[in-house]
């Protein structure tokens, strides 16, 4: 048996963020990830707030979990209605989960002002509720809301009604900073007094971010005895977030040595999978998992790493999927670049001139105002010039864009031209956009389809414009960075120019090229 | 005196982070707004890395900061070398700052593997270093790196280090979680021993946030007796980012009653100015500032908080400048654009007609995409045009432009026409450029500097593209943010549109459009 179980509430507390849903194949979906990595509880829905959760039980009792146990939520019976009577406890009991966990009001100023009824009734709801679902077989868990608010309002009421839960045989009391506003030392000693006055029921918590502190005080928790962490992959969920499994998962494992998965190694693209599945970017800087959690930039530090990798990394990045990642940035030397080819499979030698020249290149490059820090293809195609092991996919003649806006009513006008060679065959292509550079990757596109067909996969996943020195205003340098995908992986490449459209094109060309030299290398391997 | 001080290197470690760069003039104005803000350390740069971090001192000294001391950031002087023939120390000095911040190694791993000299050398040049620098005048604050990590492998050899730089004077010690991988506890711990070890100098904390546990650990070593909190704006930095100074500040003065701002209200906007200038999209979820912090969404919470704030918001929006996102009462968020009026010298009051057109037009306009944090220029343009003190400068009827590349050794061919009326009379002029902004730029001065010869003294000081939502890439909405100065001031002004060339039209229209005004109202005045 754990001695920390893991509750996650992504489909349930997580789809009340905003920017978060899920369609019930999503949900489903999520749900296997969470069984096969080893969470304990997977809490998938409200059946009686929502009918679709009905359904999703319905569906998710034929998955044949290997692991985890499916939890329904809903709330206590209503105030003054029998509990047999209650609708909404029917719902939860029909939903034919192992766990039922119900919510119930342990802040004084909600009972009065909110539910409208008294502390007795309160407190009789919870007990009578645990009660009947335990009478029905259930595991029932017992979210008392609000409960560090309540705690801290009347330590006597908030503690009668987790006294209530115990009394009606609730089997986990959790107790949660709903509003998130707690700080770890209130958190920590209230989980004391708890584990002194309820000391035959385990507790759990359940937490928010509201202050930054949602992991924080989850850890906390448990160093006070806590025995289950309610949280969201990600830390999706309302406001701010609720608590992040995807850091705590790893502090409990290897900071703490509690052990609660099987295995590490997949949260990364746990993690990932659920920001695809919502259909929500990555974000860059998330601990453990993010895309920059184990990047250095700086020289001295990047020297440092390899001299000693502890010197800056506080775990190995592959305990938890992630990788080491070396940005090449104007504050780096040549050990960026080693690692970077010897990542691609074209390990260059310390000192060799073809290391130099790469070098000089991309120092060369930087001082036009380049960066490589997020254009990793952009240096891919970089090191494959400078190796020779290039081959250019077409030569450009010329392009002209065009676009006049009227004041008069008339929608603005706005064509590009491509002319290109592939070998000797000329192509000279025509087509409109919503903008010059819209137009321009139309027509690029429109050019090339008949020579290479495979850039049909190829699309274009995000565009970003910024002007790298802002002295000379419009006439500074506009740096382009392009990110394009073919639905398997997706890369980054980089433009500089004087203005935005040769950037623009600069980029974008390097995104369909690097994507060409990448088919080619598999197809020959 | 305050008993803790705030200390903000986004300028410094900040700039470590992905993505996030700057340039002197961005620099200059975040040094600013933190100044406004009431932040008492600026860490400016480290002279000795960076020529451009030189210059910056040199402009920065001119700047007038109100409260905030400057710093420069640097490491101690080098094994076996004079600190008085130390070049990077002497940078230090020239770079003239009331403070010097000196980073060297308290982990006994770092000294003898990384840094390859003894632990005795290693304190020595700690201690000289800090004793030069008072000796030259300044503050010194010792940034001990790696401290815990060094404490945790040997507590005698790490704190040694502390006693070293205290031996030369250093007036505050920091202990610097380096690899982010500490726990709460475990900073609370030490940071208690560090206090009974070395009483007499105060000790600060500098935190990664590697465990999304920064802001906890900052709070924790306050809890243990610290006095300074090193970190910065949303966070940003090296890997997963520095301590989150915007969560901090409201824990230490919302939550610990420790005042450490004058005033919370411009936290969001200054929050949201960072990102914009650094050109970053803001983090909905952030903590305090994000667009969701208080945004309700399920059924129930919003009847609850209807009939009870405090039931899921921990704080007051408005302490923070933010608002609720679900109640938009009328008279929300009216306060930003009151005090706004009030400066313009047009006060507009609470609740009136006026107010109210004047937020509905910001909200619809927020909606297309516009930000207004960094473009006070436009919004005092809105404010204008609402109240019918506005008359139009020049009417656009047209505008025209066309970019040609060659590849055949021609420079690219990039040219705008602009055809305008001022009153009745007709202008139509055609200029060239770098690039179809540039040209267009160009063209609009040169067709109004007949009418109004005033705008030789307007020029473009930084122009800055962003996408607004990049999911459509290349067809999705740009916003243009300008800023143009006369040498006395400068003011920033926003275009949004489905393409840049048009949004950045709007910008440089603004920004001449609010000159003239300005001059107008000035010469009524």
């Amino acid at each position: 048996m754990k001695s920390v179980s893991l509750y996650d509430t992504t489909l349930r507390d997580g789809t009340q963020g905003e920017g978060f849903q899920l369609s019930m194949l999503d949900k489903l979906r999520i749900a296997q990830r969470l069984d096969a990595f080893g969470v304990d509880y997977i809490e998938g829905g409200w059946p009686g707030s929502n009918p679709k959760d009905i359904e999703f039980f319905q569906e998710a009792a034929k998955l044949d979990l290997k692991h985890a146990r499916l939890a329904a939520f809903g709330s206590t019976r209503r105030a003054n209605v029998a509990v047999e009577d209650d609708g909404q406890v029917k719902l939860l009991l029909e939903a034919n989960t192992p766990v039922v966990t119900i919510f119930g009001k342990s802040w004084e100023l909600q009972v009065t002002e909110v539910l409208r009824t008294t502390v007795e009734e309160n407190q009789a709801m919870i007990r009578d509720t645990c009660r009947h679902l335990k009478e029905h077989g259930r595991e029932v868990v017992y979210d008392a809301e609000h409960f560090f608010d309540g705690f801290k309002d009347s330590p006597e009421h908030a503690l009668a009604t987790l006294q209530a839960a115990a009394d009606g045989g609730a089997d986990c009391v959790v107790l949660c900073d709903t509003n998130g506003g707690t700080l770890p030392s209130e958190v920590m000693q209230i989980c004391m007094q708890v584990k002194e006055r309820i000391p035959d029921t385990p507790f759990g918590i359940h937490t928010h971010n509201d202050c930054e502190l949602g992991v924080a005080n989850a850890i906390a928790a448990v160093k006070a005895g806590g025995a289950q962490i309610q949280g969201t992959i990600n830390g999706y969920g309302e406001r701010t977030g609720n608590c992040n499994l995807t850091s705590v998962i790893p502090i409990l494992q290897l900071k703490m040595g509690i052990e609660v998965v099987p295995n590490l190694e997949g949260l990364q693209s746990l993690s990932h999978f659920v920001d695809d599945i919502s259909n929500n970017p990555h974000f860059a800087r998330a601990p453990f998992v993010g895309r920059t959690a184990f990047a250095h930039k700086g020289g001295m530090h990047v020297n440092a790493v390899q001299k000693l990798a502890r010197s800056y990394e506080h775990i190995e990045p592959g305990k938890v999927g992630n990788s080491q990642q070396i940005l090449v940035s104007e504050l780096s030397g040549q050990s960026n670049i080693l690692i970077k080819a010897e990542q691609l499979g074209v390990p260059l030698e310390k000192g060799s001139d073809e290391a130099k020249a790469i070098l000089a290149r991309v120092k060369e490059l930087e001082n036009e105002g380049y960066s490589f820090e997020a254009a990793g293809g952009s240096l891919e195609l970089l090191i494959l010039r400078q190796l020779e092991r290039y081959e250019k996919p077409f030569e450009l003649k010329e392009f002209h864009t065009s676009y006049r806006l009227y004041r008069d009513g008339h929608q603005p006008v706005c064509e590009a031209t491509v002319k290109i060679f592939v070998g000797d065959e000329a192509e000279y292509i025509v087509d409109e956009g919503h903008g010059v550079v819209n137009a321009l990757d139309r027509a690029l596109r429109k050019a090339l389809i008949r020579f290479y067909p495979e850039i049909e996969e190829v699309s274009l996943l995000d565009y970003k414009v910024r002007i790298v020195d802002g002295h000379d205003a419009t006439a500074a340098k506009t740096r382009v960075l392009v990110v394009s995908g073919d639905g398997e992986s997706s890369w980054g490449t980089v433009g500089v120019s004087e203005n935005v459209i040769e950037a623009s094109w600069i980029a974008i060309v390097d995104g369909i090229d690097l994507f060409l030299q990448r088919k080619r290398r598999a197809g020959q391997a």
